[in-house]
């Protein structure tokens, strides 16, 4: 495989481990969520208008409890940009947050927003790439836009 | 140098890097401030309230016209917690923005909030750190403690 191919085909892994997160999401899957992250507890999760935790405990607790709030959520990514650098790659875009009937991330998050801007580091594992950093920060300048 | 000793040594580097990184936007120097990044076209910021951007021109962009135009700000971090692994490191903290007299995040970026959850990512750089990633989210719900 030709040094191209390679940065090519570790994109792609690293798109698809995004994906598998988000997918085992939507289906409410909190072990195959969980188990997409490095198994470390330096691992750390900044959630949409909270601070971020730290370690294995506090990251999953944020994210079985993310994945019960939001069950029947859909993602929608847009301007899906990723960089491999030696064993860590990054990943950013934004990430549109649909949920089903009268349910708001306003109601959830104290967010008046369902776009979040997403940076996400990964980092290799053998052959796969499992999430180290998440960060999810509201966009809110579209809120305005959509609501005048 | 013992293998504790040395990290301890590439903690300190770190946030030396990005207490240097933002002692320069507190003083205006946007020369400064912007050669604390890599010198690449992968290096991303996303700043409060909207997506991020990737590559030199747009981020220094951003850097020079949110420097200049929080003019006289100063910075307080909170939760400093710094990670490094192989030539990355992590650093996460709150960010508290006091901006001097009548200015607020408020108007300049629709943000009711001056605490914002920051993650940051530096390689290592010959002996430095520099900033490779950066993302700073609002914290959203002391900002609601407060108006109580």
């Amino acid at each position: 495989m030709s040094g191209a191919d390679g940065v090519s085909a570790r994109m792609r892994a690293v798109e698809e481990a995004h994906r598998a997160y988000y997918a085992a999401w939507e289906r409410g899957d909190t072990a195959a969520a969980t188990s997409l992250w490095v198994d470390s507890d330096d691992i750390s999760c900044t959630f949409p208008g909270v601070p971020g935790v730290i370690g294995r405990r506090a990251v999953f607790e944020q994210v079985v409890e993310g994945i019960v709030l939001t069950a029947g959520v859909q993602f929608i990514f847009e301007d899906l940009r990723i960089v491999v650098r030696g064993d860590v790659a990054r990943l950013t875009c934004v990430e549109n947050v649909l949920l089903p009937g009268t349910l708001s991330l306003a109601e959830m998050v104290d967010l008046p927003t369902s776009r979040l801007a997403v940076t996400s580091l990964f980092r290799a594992v053998g052959a796969d790439w499992r999430l180290w950093t998440h960060h999810a920060g509201p966009v809110m300048g579209d809120v305005e836009r959509r609501t005048e």
